[in-house]
């Protein structure tokens, strides 16, 4: 699929993953700095340089391609590393995510996505398939890797070390609503790694 | 402040507190039963017995309204006990917090607030200091209570264990948006206990 680029008559048709990447960076760019409400397929098809006809065809609603860009928008900044130190892995990107939703942004934006999908069906499982799970698969797959190497206990649940990192800062940031920042990563790593019970515990 | 109760001409003023137990019991009714869209101050205030004028009186919004409903709707079952073992009386409590958003109805109004108060800074305020951060300080007072016994370490973070067992609950509710029960509590709660690293570890 292509189609004419509206203003650059004569240079033909931008094929189809072009206009795609162009429509996510667009409505991406209007999300962050504009919040969830601004992206409109008029507003974004505009800024793309695409046909609202395109759009219409690719998102069921302005609210799944906001969810998709959003996911596209943050997947360079959220990138987990491998050091092959786990702890310490996770605090870096703990720390980007953190810096994302804190310093670039990415707060609002995230904020009005979660809260409308809790009233929208629709956005809540285009929010959940296309940004919440796929980031969970992220995380599992770089925790399977630390599992594996022994950092992990063989019997750790991944899913609720998932819970108890990031879902710990959605919980500050959408539930309790009170400030937070870099500063509390570390110790939620520790938490999440350690346990909050004396050391002589372990699992009964 | 009292106020007279339609249809109970002859029984003269009922006193305010009893008027604000009423209406907070008639709003948590509309709620639990047909969602946050349905606690209207015409309605509460029909059901409730009381006038319109006091219920704005007493409350900014019926956003606000419905905040201390589920508040005070959700104490009883949500308290959490003292038996003397933190492990137990955490499990306990977090069997009933899932129950009552699973079974008993609370997860479509819970969801609803907290979806609204992304989009709206007053009842943001309003679940934040009525509902979320109370809930907290009767955790952490149970927490502060093991603490002291020995069953938490010393410098374990009271804040950060709420955000890793309620706040994993409500990440899976809100953000993640996928199906879970009761089953998940017993490694919830172990998790945030002893960690998901092998029992050689510490905090560094």
């Amino acid at each position: 699929m292509s189609e004419n680029v509206p203003g650059r008559p004569g240079r033909g048709r931008r094929p189809a993953a072009e206009v795609r990447a162009a429509v996510l960076a667009a409505a991406g760019r209007i999300l962050l700095r504009d919040g969830m409400r601004a992206v409109t397929f008029d507003r974004v098809a505009t800024e793309a340089g695409a046909s609202k006809t395109t759009l219409y065809k690719w998102w069921p609603s302005p609210g799944a391609l906001a969810a998709e860009a959003y996911f596209v928008r943050s997947r360079r900044v959220l990138e987990l590393p491998d050091t092959g130190d786990v702890r310490a892995d996770l605090i870096t990107q703990l720390s980007a995510f953190v810096r994302w939703l804190k310093d670039e942004g990415a707060e609002r934006p995230m904020s009005e996505l979660v809260g409308a999908a809790q009233l929208d069906p629709d956005l809540a499982r285009a929010w959940s398939t296309t940004y919440a799970q796929p980031r969970r698969e992220l995380a599992r797959e770089r925790l399977r890797i630390a599992q594996r190497q022994g950092q992990l206990r063989e019997d750790a649940d991944l899913d609720i070390i998932v819970d108890q990192l990031w879902g710990a800062c959605y919980h500050r940031l959408l539930v309790l609503k009170v400030p937070f920042d870099e500063s509390i990563v570390a110790r939620l790593v520790d938490h999440a790694l350690y346990g909050a019970a004396p050391p002589r515990g372990g699992y009964r």
